[in-house]
């Protein structure tokens, strides 16, 4: 089979692009001099504010990972034998390697979400099964991720309904906001369109993603009710999330949040998710749903082709059984990248032994 | 009271450092175009090749920071009901929030050690008291701090008796390497000397620290048995130590292990400290122990002497029933940073008012 | 309404009966000058040997009660970043408050039971899309309940060949046997088919319930490869379940064990669950499945009818939003008791005002 | 040797006693007919109001044993990152087999406490060094044990004063009553004297002991404020201690707090240990302190008598560097008995054999 060079940047997944300059640059800057560890210095200062420019007055704390954030802003929310209730594909119940259960001790119950959003009466069904009887773990904390595992996106209506429903509930709402930006942009990309299904919607504590959107490596832990931090700086460190020179995490979100660069670069991802969606929509042995909110795509694919593209250009299985593939864009991909990557697939598609393979 | 100008970086820790320019020159050579997430990628392979090149036959895992590098060691080390042995003073047991026991469930057994330094008869008196009875959690893990958390040294000798003592009893040894690189430029600065302490001596787990010693960030678990490491990747996850952009670390660490850096930069930084012992030993109001191993000195201040050079150049107490202070020189620590601060200490020693509060 | 006088026992739980006479004259005996505390005395190790003479070459350790027993069976199977599997109605994932999670830190993986069987191919599919990848927690025990909380039980053969599917893909098998004696009754009755689906189907480790079976209170944990039991007694200390004076938990099985008491205690309880079932089965507003297998219906029963009846003889609801309940045996119901509850609810099922209710 | 017939009942522990008759008879006549169960049931709601009876308006849950009635207790007083400050040698530090740190997470900060008591000076010690830095674990909660593991009490007012400067810094006071009853008895055996070094010296939350005081088994939490009992009825079942059949743990502790039962046998069980005391205080090789305010004796022995006694009458060493031992007398020891092992110590002390060993 006869396929173009492959393009520059694979369709992988976001957490492969690098660093954008503005972030290294934020980086070298701040690397001058003595600052005081564990973010007693006039960067980690600077950002809070800035998060605060952002959602109005709240408490931020800045971590090393997606995990670490997570774990850390359920640790202020859940007390002895409360529960989470989340969808199966959370990250929090499928990609976490078990961090609540073993860190927390906390029960995840995941409930099913075929478009990977969690509904209100799924969480009044939990409550009228579980709330009450000392027998079972009491789910006390409702988490949701946005932009979705499956690259859905909650509108502000949808998480205040949430927020609602926990609430009244006595429970509270976390929100895994890893791709946060991405789906800001999708819901129209502006900061008040991020208020809006954020502290708008009554979230309690939401988790804003930066390694995914162009830094080295730094997560935001936002407390939208800033009493619910109270003893967060000491969870942060207990669960090892606590960065010893942390003006460098701290330089690497003020970059992104300057001039609203976090909003451009999820723009231009899921940009480029919509046009590879265009560029590949029509070719044979691929089958797309509708087009990407966010910067993912998960096309079923004929096996055959499958292998052979990833073989040219990798990118990761989704649901090996039913063959479904994820296609994914980063801050960097390039209109070149997305333009040889669906050149490649449409001549695999295309070529003989592909379709041999395929038609067997 | 008439001070000089403060030294331009303070001796408040070697934490307060910035990374020293290879490692930023290698993170952003490392930022370009796309590598899988995880430590799939080729800055990863090449950095634990350079720790096999350092050790031997070991498995590394990279990891954030210094609490997240000793839980993951200790959690491939302990079973359930298990315990570690350790000094009072250990970084595990007084400065990590309780990591420990929160994330592994593990008792601390920490014993006293006025040179920070654990003893082999202080292991066996634990062993004679605890092993066997099911009433007691089982001694399980020694663990032990080099250089430890006062600026003292184990010899090889001291490490290799620790380990057959441990392994007699059926225990392992854990090493909390923060600054391994400044003991091993304390006991003779050579890969040799390094490996004497370490894999010569029978250690089963370090940990070998890059934050402290001119990284951004980032610290690396070494396995000296790398059969220990068989579930480590998991258990990094599940601690929330697993970096998506693996290779920004990796890359830190490539720079730090290139050409001896890590040694020269801890020779220097050690060097510092003596230095600034020589200029203080004689001041008023100042009393210091013998030259430092490494580089921090413990000097016990007159209290008003204390605030004043506080005020000037800031620097921690450490045992504030006693006056005791901490002073810390880095990586970058410059002669004229000690001239400067040990000017200072001197001129705020002989100032009228520093002696008028100090003589009440 | 006018209804007979009730039973002189519910039909809310087999907890809710007794102890059997001779469980309490155990006690009785036993009591009797002193005995060295925590089962160093010699009913504990009469009672090791009547688990022996039951099973083979086993160790038992003896608890409270039966999350004590499932916690302190799952923590000598489950290494770190492992996970439970089970059905989503398993005590352990539904009816223990959380304790795996919190004691053990391990994650349950509920898969949907509509008959509470967990089936080999469920097994299968979870470890396809979980072993392996460090993002998720590892699947490594597999946890059946015999006979189930919806009153079904598994045939030897199923058992086997869950034993077998777990053993190929590297897994253990944990058997919750609270009404184990029930399910031996439901099967044929003997030790030789205890035998059947439990040692010789390859089951790890299981739980014999004494609670549920005419115990004041204990349970029992039969380790099957005796060699897991290793660090089961530091286990149980550490998991809170530990009796002082042991005597008298081993005394209370040693009269349940003798002269095949368990089995015809639990023949007696389904029996009578059959009886019930016969003597209801017509009623209008009742609804049955087909015969119990063992001492548990789970009638769906007009709302009116059923309020009318829990008034006048208490049950527990099962799926509210179904309107099922459950009517369960013990092994002290009469035959008489079983009369006067049919009596009563079909008096209640033909009073005027409870079709009226229920009609509207 | 020649020694006189061995005591009927050994001096090992009070855990080797059995349970006194009016409390077997109690669980007799708890056993008829059907109760609801975990609690649900008119013999737990009278014994809760026989507490209330005792202590005034607290909130009471029964449990198994001591492990898990301190793990409760405790559970209900730490938040995240809390620790609890406690003796080195008291039960919850020493003898649970790390149950506090497993199940719950906390670090135990313990102290030197020759005599087995908690200073005030200690606390704020551990206070001054702890409270504050987000990297130490926070004091949260003090631990004392009355009476303690070396058989000293507490006065009122000592245990005031710690309550005092616990509350000051804002911690809470558990207090380990395992022996409390014998620890009532030693200061002046009456229901105030209770009241005063419990809920009248400002105890959150106390542990009180029926295994070691005439019951099968059986331990009670008691919230001297019910509000903090609050989330104790699910934290119960977590922790794996909710008595399916609590009727029969109910029905003991209602027959010992009846007409003062639980008093009588303390101090008949301290009168024991103070004749003990008197009869053994001048033998050869046999070293004890002061009279003993509760039931143990400390006694440093010759070896080679203490080895020839231990194999006539069994009891425990306690530290064996020094030669030191445990007596202990129960409820139910009797004049008879002392004198018997009295004799025998003496007819030991004084044989040919050991002295011969003795004086080598």
């Amino acid at each position: 089979m006869h396929l173009p060079p492959p393009p520059e940047r694979s369709f992988a997944s976001d957490n492969a692009a690098g660093a954008h300059p503005a972030v290294l640059e934020a980086v070298s800057r701040a690397n001058h001099g003595h600052a005081l560890a564990y973010g007693d210095d006039r960067w980690t200062r600077e950002c809070e504010a800035a998060f605060r420019d952002l959602f109005g007055d709240v408490a931020t704390l800045l971590t090393f990972n997606g995990t670490g954030a997570n774990v850390l802003a359920l640790s202020t929310l859940l007390g002895p034998v409360d529960a989470v209730v989340c969808v199966d594909g959370a990250h929090i119940a499928a990609d976490e390697a078990g961090a609540s259960e073993r860190i927390l001790g906390a029960k995840l119950i995941d409930l099913p979400a075929p478009d990977g959003k969690l509904r209100p009466e799924q969480i009044e069904d939990v409550a009228a099964r579980l709330l009450g009887p000392e027998h079972h773990a009491q789910p006390a904390v409702v988490s949701i991720t946005q932009s979705t595992e499956l690259g859905t996106v909650y509108t502000a209506d949808e998480v205040a309904a949430i927020c609602d429903t926990a609430h009244r509930l006595g429970m509270t709402v976390h929100v895994d906001g890893a791709r946060i930006a991405n789906a800001t942009a999708a819901l129209g990309g502006s900061e008040s369109v991020l208020r809006s299904f954020t502290v708008d919607a009554g979230v309690d504590v939401l988790t804003f993603g930066g390694t995914k959107n162009g830094l080295l490596g730094g997560e935001a832990v936002v407390f939208l009710d800033p009493a619910r931090a109270r003893r967060a700086p000491y969870l942060r460190k207990q669960v090892t999330q606590l960065a010893s020179k942390m003006r460098f995490v701290a330089a690497q979100f003020l970059a992104l949040l300057a001039d609203g660069l976090w909003l451009q670069l999820a723009e231009h991802s899921n940009a480029m998710a919509g046009r590879l969606h265009a560029a590949t929509a029509g070719l044979a042995g691929v089958e797309l749903g509708g087009p990407p909110q966010v910067n993912s795509l998960f096309p079923v694919l004929e096996p055959a082709l499958a292998t052979a593209v990833q073989e040219w250009s990798f990118f990761w299985p989704w649901d090996p059984g039913r063959s479904q593939f994820r296609w994914m864009t980063a801050w960097d991909t390039t209109e070149a990248d997305v333009e040889g990557f669906a050149a490649g697939v449409g001549a695999a598609a295309t070529a003989p032994g592909a379709a041999a393979v395929a038609s067997t």
